[in-house]
């Protein structure tokens, strides 16, 4: 087995390949700091424990946090988004929710309406007109969307939670690494967001970003936190009270190589690249008889389109035996699919990287020319 | 910086160095098997998907798991461990731990305790008898401490758990790799257990194994699962239940290569050195004027000692200034520190791995003969 040869066009699951330095991010990991960050002083262990110092603050700087404490490791964007959202729902109350959101954020919500805890309903991403109640106790919104990377007025959703007093949880795992996502700016009370897609991490880690730090968080997962070891209950203080257990340090080393790559390259550059090829498979995919687009084309290299006749997995099937990698089906996104008249198969999903070439996005062009004429 | 030279008595923390195999598993997820497993149809997401059906299964057949549905992926044995506590504790009732066990499983315990759903009570892992009531739901033990090794007659709590109708919970972090873990001989419940220690895997996965599949399990994490997107919550069947988002995919093809690399060893081979290592070291540290050693030479590769004078955190940092490292303190688990005696500052640990040689065990007695005499 070897590097794929194809064509990568599935960066919203996750960003393939990744950049060299951040595969040696992990080797360095692994093999020069692989001692268990906090837990002893030696050597290895202090050079384990300042990587993950050196990406806590990479991190917190990338997404304007002040303090990099704020920066708390988790596992993946679900797990995120399942940590931010017990946080602003202790008391219980109404949530608002966009109608673009993904099942990582729709099935904390619905979870938490099946034990009447919460009360939820939904706004319009695109109209942004959320309808406040007076027991509105947390406001969660998708960034960017998986289906087709609409991007909401997070600040303006920002300035409205502040107004009312309400949490406002930002879902940024499609934003981050493509559009900027300064967390106070925006006025978010949490930011979400995996290591592994835009910002060109590995899998196995992701972060919540508090700007603002309490003292009263409640218990999410609870076990060794490497100090305060004869409490009963985790420390108090961020991050250690939400990171129990042994981090996952080389995911937390690719975390930072890979914001450091993109910082490298810069936003700007990697937003022009994505939405100069994401112009022309909107137009080329536009012209061909027989191919719907969903959505608009909003420049965050997520397109959706629809065949009159074969199905998403289908088209999805015939594209991966010419090489070309897309997505097919709901893409854990029912909801977005709702609101956009996707239907209940879903779509073809394109989502595009900095790594991919205009010479992909016409090699791809050519292969559905003869899978919308042919067939 | 580069490969750590010194010699490496921390591998309760995390195993160091990790074998070359396990390094290559982690970079060939990383550039050949890139996608997102489950998530995609196409090659590279199917490749990242046979990689964790193929960890699943060697984990499975290792531990003597008949089906690998049961083998539930999770970042660390924390989130195993609460995760198979919240399992078992859902309907209320009084739960069984032993005195050796690890915050990882004690604060989880202590936070249902101050909610009211459990009571608790303790059991001496040396004597193995648990007092259980009528209520009793669950008994969690811990296999093998993280403090001395001491190994708990977990076949003997299985069977009396079964007679009682008690759901058993094995802490395996310790044991795993060292000493044989056959879920169904046990007849555990659930086994939680790291990647990354005794199993040479990398830190950022590890597992729950369940020998009996249940269709009722509580909610724990919620999110993506790649298929039933449509349904508000996760799908009813393991592993999917449990593992909601993006796998850590380079963490699970680090822990199948682990295991394949003990496996490869062989258990006997390794308890062999280890238990010759430890009997030097045992030997050696007992005939030393100024030091206590805690607990008994329990062969499983952990020792823990205190100086008359010197604290635990000095000893440690003259150790890591001869370039030996060691970890000092309560490592997590103020119980078992309390159960053997060993005082409110914890001890000098030393952990072995099958990785370390007769030769650093004599070059570190040399240099704790100096540190016992003259100081």
């Amino acid at each position: 087995m070897k590097r794929y040869k194809g064509i990568y066009f599935d960066h919203a699951a996750t960003s393939y390949p990744k950049p060299r330095a951040v595969e040696r991010a992990v080797l360095r990991a692994i093999s020069d700091e692989g001692g268990n960050p906090g837990r002893s002083g030696h050597t290895l262990s202090l050079r384990a424990a300042e990587r993950v110092f050196s990406a806590r603050e990479r991190i917190a700087d990338f997404f304007g946090l002040s303090d990099a404490r704020g920066v708390v490791f988790v596992k993946n964007a679900t797990e995120a988004l399942n940590l931010a959202v017990s946080v602003f729902t202790q008391k219980g109350g109404h949530v608002l929710c966009d109608d673009m959101a993904h099942n990582a954020l729709l099935r904390p919500l619905y979870a938490l309406e099946r034990t009447g805890k919460i009360t939820l309903s939904f706004f319009s991403a695109k109209e942004g007109v959320p309808d406040f109640k007076d027991n509105t106790l947390l406001l969660c919104a998708t960034h960017a969307s998986n289906i087709c990377s609409h991007l909401i007025d997070a600040e303006r959703l920002g300035a409205l939670c502040k107004e009312r007093g309400v949490a406002f949880l930002l879902d940024a795992s499609q934003s981050a690494g493509h559009f900027p996502v300064d967390c106070e700016r925006i006025g978010a009370d949490a930011v979400c967001l995996p290591a592994h897609k835009g910002l060109y991490g590995i899998m196995g880690a992701g972060a919540v970003l508090f700007p603002h730090i309490r003292d009263d968080y409640p218990v999410f997962l609870s076990g060794g936190s490497g100090s305060h070891s004869l409490s009963r209950e985790m420390p108090r203080a961020l991050p250690e009270h939400f990171e129990a257990g042994t981090l996952p340090l080389p995911a937390i080393a690719a975390f930072e190589a890979g914001v450091n790559w993109v910082r490298g390259i810069g936003l700007d550059e990697i937003r022009h690249k994505i939405r100069s090829m994401e112009k022309r498979l909107w137009e080329g995919l536009g012209s061909m008889k027989n191919i719907t687009l969903h959505g608009d084309g909003f420049g965050g290299g997520i397109l959706s389109f629809t065949h009159a006749r074969l199905s998403p997995e289908r088209v999805a099937a015939i594209l991966d035996d010419s090489g070309i990698a897309v997505r097919a089906g709901l893409h854990c996104a029912p909801l977005a699919h709702k609101t956009l008249g996707s239907g209940k198969e879903g779509t073809v999903r394109i989502s595009l990287g900095y790594t991919n070439t205009e010479k992909e996005c016409e090699h791809f062009l050519k292969e559905m020319q003869n899978i919308a004429k042919n067939e």
